[in-house]
């Protein structure tokens, strides 16, 4: 699928989430503690994508969040790394700040992604043989800033337990954001709003925003610096090339 | 002035603040330290709006954050308190997540406020005896949320100190959300998107929200539960009425 026919795709995602807000029907589910949240929303919109993609590509892999498709031994060959809604929380208590995401990859090699804002309605996507688009415009990359020249968003937690120096770097840098949802960190760097992002992160959190990241020359990593492994929950770092050099310098450190 | 009057000089402003973003005719100064930012287009719509008001409305008293309007010893009668650009330092990093605000008050009684994120287009306005409006639909009161069951707002730094206990407070509530801007802040906190806010102003931060959620039946204060002097930075809460009562019993203690 090319990334005309999946615009289309999330697009239309996006509007099954509008008329589901409007018609204030969300069944809403905890999963590990009382603030990791699933909706019968999140669970329809991966299956109508996982439909929709299989029937255009039947011989591709697929990760997604929900439903126990959240393992995947074997990344030969075409993967699509998917994230019905990112942000689940925002989506039941703002309505607004959550992304549908969708990162293809070929034998581990970053192919597409697509964070699209839904409420927003700001689509990012793109990849290294075509470059990077918001709404279907070509975008630069931005510029690439210092760690003190910019914001940084952050992961609560961490950020309070000071965690490889997350705090300290937050203080290095000209203020601290914490919006909730990686898409929307993840899109706000790729835009030159942020130098960098700290945070504990699924594949289907990171996969879609890293092909872009990669396409603009970016940065993410795991805070060692050593590669993410596309498995269960790791702590995240990303930035620009500079912001990031800076970065993993201290959170490669303990405390 | 009615608020049809003040709302038409609000988008005005707001159109004037997107024409400078577009011309990228942006000069920024810093305050008391380099993330306390000014900008021209701070001062400029500052005089914009004071020249507006006091051609309508003579007799006024105004009270503004820039260009040495920021002190107002005499709140009888009539009072405009200005902000020009609430978040300056998203004005400059992001380009978006800040307001025009104006609160109005009649012998320090709350008439009139209106929050104006000008990027979103988003207006909250009106006042004790017309209700509370959002682009000219009037909004129902958000439900009175427990603590527990809402998203909290929180500055940086009260944070990381875990000042009064605002961090024990961000760990209670669903999540803690870090915007950089009062008046996106409060306007969540009047949209129902969260249960609190906890923070360091001025007055020109909380003026106009401050009429708002007066008229909602929500709660602001300082953090013993005093009333705001309406005079330089004040530790700040505002809430639903039960995530305040809730938060209170915790900010009135030291930690």
């Amino acid at each position: 699928m090319d990334r005309e026919e999946i615009e289309v795709l999330l697009r239309q995602a996006g509007e099954k989430i509008k008329v589901a807000l409007d018609n204030t029907n969300i069944q809403v589910d905890t999963k590990t503690n009382r603030k990791d949240l699933v909706t019968n929303i999140d669970k329809e919109i991966q299956r109508f994508l996982i439909e929709a993609i299989v029937k255009q590509d039947p011989h591709a892999k697929i990760m997604a969040e929900e439903n126990g498709r959240d393992q995947l031994n074997d990344f030969s060959g075409r993967v699509y790394i998917i994230d019905p809604i990112d942000g689940t929380l925002n989506f039941v208590l703002e309505q607004e700040n959550f992304c549908v995401m969708i990162g293809i990859y070929e034998d581990q090699q970053p192919v597409l992604g697509f964070i699209y804002d839904v409420m927003k309605d700001q689509m990012l996507s793109g990849g290294p043989k075509i470059g990077v688009y918001c709404n279907g415009s070509r975008l630069d990359a931005p510029a690439d800033l210092r760690i003190e020249d910019g914001l940084l968003g952050l992961n609560s937690g961490m950020y309070a337990a000071n965690f490889h120096h997350a705090r300290d770097l937050g203080q290095k840098a000209m203020g601290v954001r914490m919006l909730g949802c990686a898409g929307v960190e993840l899109s706000a760097l790729l835009l030159g709003q942020r130098i960098g992002y700290i945070s504990n992160l699924s594949p289907w959190d990171y996969a879609a925003g890293g092909v872009l990241l990669e396409t603009f020359g970016m940065k993410m990593s795991r805070l060692d610096g050593t590669p993410l492994s596309f498995s269960g929950r790791e702590y995240f770092i990303a930035g620009t090339k500079k912001a990031y050099t800076e970065m993993i310098a201290l959170t490669k450190q303990e405390n």
